[in-house]
């Protein structure tokens, strides 16, 4: 079983409105509610591929209510913790000119004696787990240390982990088995700008400097880069994974797709290069589907063959 | 008690953003969800001045769920129904520079077997009530009689009805004991426009339209005319309310006030000419307090001294 673990979920609310008038009234011609935040993308996306996962997290509120029932209707297995705060709500409109508006909650604020309550949680629910999905915000309360923490208390357990700034940092440090930081996300913890490209200098520039996170503890390193597929960095070697061609569509999860795919390729067994194609390839889909997170079976499959990947020789990048 | 029936309440929740980006990601600086929809804001309106009030009405889906527990947590006692479709959201984002957004979902579509499951709670409720509020829009798949049909289930029990259209015009065929048009909702019954402003030509044209509900069934009209205040006529004659000189504030919610002001004199016993003071001041402070549907009661007070009601010879008014 893999374990996602989501502090920070989120009910995303979507309005489509034909014209907006943001200095009035409008009623929107549809609307969609959906359990949201980077952790439940991963493990709905996970729940889509056939793999057996549980999530854990922090829900609180009638909207917290609202999110575990709406993963229950997916068939998401799930062993939520309660909280007091009310879980966060993200509120999307989209006008379909063109514009889009997003509104962000922060997410309740969660104390100590409720993260000692979900630790208890967690615990119980490693004894099962083949891997831990760590993945998205921390809502307010929670300190930075908060994913190093969760590694540690896998003791063992190959986590991945998807976060950004001080969280990640700490997070690195304890070791986990795969970081998946994107190029803003790598910029930022290597203290300066990287390269960006599909050629050689960028590889080499970033090469570099997720081979800093692999001394600070992570025991492997993807970084997305968009439109320019990845590139891993491992104990086996370096790899770049390129994608086909890029369609219209929607971005937002793509990442979590990848972050999904790596977790579900290690729990499998593949083979770098192997899991590297699979989560190039879902990524891609998840890019190419118009609703967020979601992806077309045929697109994946489309873009499996359509994936490229190959080794790098360390030479060449360093 | 008083009961106020709600078919279509909502959960009205607000975004406080410093700067909007219409275009991009916002991270709201304050955000707060409220019980919404006309019936509930006349329903804590109530409440608020100190009446026994009882709410029914029909609540669906988690957002429902928020509904109920929201009032409870306001101390109004609820005899709600649930329903299938999820009850409605109302998502208003104030940008601090002056813009106001809002974005109205359309309520659940509501089933004859629900609205069946509703009528036998309602029946129960009204065993104990000395006055009915009917306030607010009907969710989609209700019938525009269904107002004229609860009146009718209330049989004889006096209704305070503040409604608009088709479900207005068939309800003042059943016979409530006051309908609280404001201008608009009046010229869409009257079908022709209305003289506004604060002179008799104006007053005598309204008050020429309410006798028309008044022909049609209503036993009393309160017309709300904004800063000029009200005109009733009822089988006592006509009157005139004005309020105190308009003060900057949120006029969301003036009008539910009215109504719960007319529903508290009503079954106060008070005589027309202070239903109606009372009315203008509760309405006045209600527009002034800056969160919608809230009053300050040291601004009532100040305006119940401040507000004038004059009687109006018939002959003056046509």
């Amino acid at each position: 079983m893999i374990l996602v673990a989501c502090l920070n979920p989120a009910l995303d609310i979507t309005h489509e409105v034909a014209a907006v008038d943001w200095a009035g009234i409008n009623r929107p011609a549809a609307v969609h509610d959906r359990p949201g935040g980077k952790g439940l993308n991963v493990a709905r996306t996970l729940h889509a591929l056939g793999a057996d996962v549980l999530v854990t997290g922090l829900v609180g509120g009638t909207t917290g209510t609202g999110v575990a029932v709406a993963l229950s209707e997916y068939g998401v297995r799930t062993a939520l913790t309660s909280v007091y705060g009310p879980t966060r709500r993200t509120f999307t409109v989209v006008d379909e000119r063109g514009d889009v508006a997003s509104f962000y909650e922060p997410g309740p604020a969660v104390g100590a004696a409720e993260f000692a309550g979900f630790l208890d949680d967690y615990r119980e629910a490693l004894a099962d787990a083949d891997a831990v999905v760590l993945s998205g915000s921390l809502p307010p309360g929670l300190p930075d240390s908060t994913y190093a923490t969760l590694i540690e208390v896998a003791s063992g357990l190959p986590v991945i982990l998807d976060a950004h700034g001080e969280a990640l940092r700490l997070g690195v440090t304890a070791g986990p088995a795969i970081v998946k930081p994107n190029l803003p996300e790598l910029e930022a913890l290597a203290g300066r700008s990287l390269a960006a490209g599909a050629d050689v200098a960028a590889a080499a520039d970033v090469a570099a400097a997720a081979r800093g996170l692999r001394a600070a503890g992570a025991q492997a390193v993807v970084v997305t880069l968009g439109r320019d597929g990845m590139l891993a960095v491992t104990d086996e070697g370096c790899w770049r994974a390129r994608p086909p061609a890029a369609v219209a569509g929607n971005a937002t999860g793509a990442g979590d797709a990848v972050a999904a795919a790596l977790a579900h390729g290690l729990v499998l067994g593949r083979s770098w290069d192997e899991r590297l194609r699979h989560a190039a390839a879902l990524g891609a889909a998840t890019a190419a589907a118009p609703v967020a997170g979601e992806f077309r079976s045929g697109d994946y499959a489309g873009a499996l063959a359509a994936v490229t990947v190959e080794k790098v020789a360390l030479e060449e990048v360093g």
